[in-house]
């Protein structure tokens, strides 16, 4: 049975509540094939890692194509638990992902609906399709919780 | 004795020299520490890695972060031989990086001085000062000869 946008984000954002758990901005994310098939599921890991770029999408990215062997994820689709940056943006613009869905919108540092709005160029060479909101709620709160606790 | 830009970028177009003999786009980058010791010095490997975020930025900034086990750049430098796209500008954004010095401009696919324009939003958090064009025609002609020997 194929699972839905509501399902696979739930397996990210169980990945976003460990990542909170261990520390890290609570972000998760999901690769999913063609065939329903997941490839990968990540969770930020900047701190832990030490690496800057180790977002949710781009470990998920990096995942998925070392899965596949390729570095196109053709007709493969990104589930994410929060709006992606301009670095994870391109990412999936350069990965030729077919669909990036994603739960809560960040207007301070998102790159797909506000700030850099990677795929509103015309030198954009491929842009997934998008669906925003899926989630939202338990999304924003969880990033709402950790930085609430992380001030306190 | 502290080297040029000029210096830098000539190490850095070995790398990218290096990359095309090995069939990947010829993008090399160097990052320098503020004491003037260099981190890092890469070049793309996206098809040898499968991994469609191996440009020479992100692997120099992985690999310089994790030489200094943080996942910032405080006052590092970054030399790059092609204006980066909208991945590795923001990936130099998040790495905190000081300076962000390039070669040849890419109208095609930059992300600093054409398209999504990353540091050019009100919600960048951190924007490096930009030097452009430093040897712009030595890779430029690299690149030239590069995509038009793949097409003969």
């Amino acid at each position: 049975m194929t699972k839905t946008d509501s399902t696979w984000m739930a397996i990210a954002l169980a990945e976003a509540r460990a990542a909170a758990a261990a520390g890290e901005v609570p972000v998760g994310a999901v690769i999913v094939a063609p065939d329903g098939v997941q490839l990968a599921s990540t969770a930020n890991r900047v701190e832990r890692d030490a690496d800057p770029t180790a977002h949710a999408e781009i470990l998920a990215i990096r995942a998925a194509a070392k899965t596949l062997g390729s570095p196109r994820l053709i007709d493969c689709d990104v589930f994410v638990t929060l709006e992606p940056c301009a670095m994870c943006a391109q990412a999936i613009s350069l990965a030729r992902v077919r669909r990036l869905v994603f739960a809560a919108y960040d207007p301070k540092g998102g790159g797909v609906e506000h700030g850099a709005r990677v795929y509103q160029h015309a030198t954009c060479h491929h842009a997934p399709d998008i669906v925003g909101g899926v989630r939202e709620s338990e999304a924003g709160q969880m990033l709402k919780d950790f930085f609430q606790a992380r001030r306190a």
